[in-house]
């Protein structure tokens, strides 16, 4: 994947309509993770690891700490002598003020960084996966995918009466819907359905295909590699972080679901009209 | 608010055309922290807070448990013994298993409760706001706000290339877009923006319009809230959780921002025709 404006990077697509394929070069916007230091005393404490898209990490840091309640409004100067190193910032903390980490330290905030939960490298997302990949060949026709999506907003009780909450539906390789959740969070979504299906001890789904009503982000994409979902759909936008761990997790991950087709990221050989068996 | 179906609540509502308003009342996704806690050798842990969409606890506690790496694939006898009582959901830990909360102990998931970070109630986050109610007084007219999401999307340039970012754009009362910045995470994209104005020693921002390009969620409205920011609006829904925060806290929150009309969910006084002064 190759850097393209800053905050982007492109990436090869396959655009799938339902009768035809083309393999073009796309744009998904940047995701990496920032570790936040502050340096106090002489020490530098880690604070938190969020994924963000690169630029302006200083105002997300000053901002993060302000709008966490550790940073008092006024001190101006700890912006000014912030520092960026690759993907970490580190704040040196104002002498007059206390440095409360306990105010964060349990439930701190990792936003869009769930799913990394203090790992430095994606390497430690890898070792995680309890599953090994599916050794199932199994395919699904372009026409399949854009049905989808209506299945599930038709299911969806919450999404009708509020136009705002986030689900997750699994699919099976005919179409089906097998079982949805909703949640005002996304991961919390899809949490619902993957501890659905643990309860009921029917992991790996490495037969099924994941629609997320949203976007498709880093964490969301390790959530499904958790649970051995191979095949993941996206109404909306995949970042480049999902897209890199869908293409080494041997995920199929599909964005822009419409009526008239989708792209594919990643692992395009489980979309085809002729049948492996 | 009352609660309506199960996950959502009914709340009143301004609808505004740029031309009348009517008062109708609405369903907004409920949003509430749950706290996960584990039972591991008589001892209680708590894991993580998290805001979430009543419903499914026991999924979601599970789901979070697995995906994150705690709970190991198989344990299905974990989700049969846990209990939920109110907002609590508590998973007895299977005797087999370390319990490893130093995992998540630092960056611990909390997805949508940024902003909670740990506290119990919602007393405790009004507590924290550092700035005074804005004593001024200034309005703006129903036709302003619909104006405001084609500036911000005209001025995105991520959004152009990826079609994936969130963006926080801060407007003045005439409708001018201030300052904006784009994030995969929209938490992020809003801590940008705040740090910036932080940094340049310009808070509070009362006399200003928030503009969302998402949703409105409980902790983008509590970091608004942190700035002093008396105007929020979004293009998408807000939660039920935001609209009694921004009831709570004085501000005009708005929502499902179209070039017909919008919603105004608390604190409308600042939408009319008439000029105060």
């Amino acid at each position: 994947m190759q850097q393209s404006h800053p905050g982007s990077k492109t990436t090869q697509v396959t655009k799938f309509s339902v009768s035809t394929s083309t393999e073009v070069t796309d744009v998904v916007a940047e995701e990496v993770p920032l570790e936040l230091q502050v340096l106090h005393q002489g020490r530098t404490h880690p604070v938190s690891i969020t994924m963000r898209t690169p630029g302006r990490d200083v105002d997300l840091a000053i901002g993060f700490l302000f709008t966490e309640g550790l940073l008092p409004a006024g001190h101006t100067v700890a912006g000014g002598r912030a520092r960026v190193r690759g993907n970490t910032v580190k704040v040196p903390w104002p002498p007059a003020v206390p440095l409360e980490l306990k105010r964060i330290e349990r439930h701190s905030y990792t936003s869009s960084s769930c799913g990394v939960c203090g790992k430095t490298s994606l390497e430690m997302v890898f070792q995680a996966i309890p599953f090994a990949e599916a050794p199932t060949v199994w395919t699904i026709t372009p026409s399949l995918l854009p049905t989808l999506p209506p299945l599930l907003k038709k299911a969806q009780q919450l999404f009708a009466t509020t136009g705002g909450i986030h689900a997750a539906g699994l699919f099976d390789p005919s179409g089906s819907l097998l079982h949805y959740a909703e949640d005002v969070g996304r991961h919390n979504a899809l949490d619902k359905l993957i501890g659905h299906y643990y309860r009921h001890d029917l992991l790996p789904l490495d037969r099924h295909i994941l629609l997320l009503s949203g976007r498709a982000s880093f964490e969301l994409i390790q959530k499904a590699a958790m649970a051995g979902i191979a095949c993941v759909a996206s109404v909306g936008a995949p970042s480049s972080l999902a897209v890199e761990l869908a293409e080494d997790q041997g995920i199929t991950l599909c964005g822009f679901l419409r009526a008239s087709g989708f792209n594919c990221y990643s692992h395009p050989h489980r979309i085809t009209d002729h049948n492996p068996q």
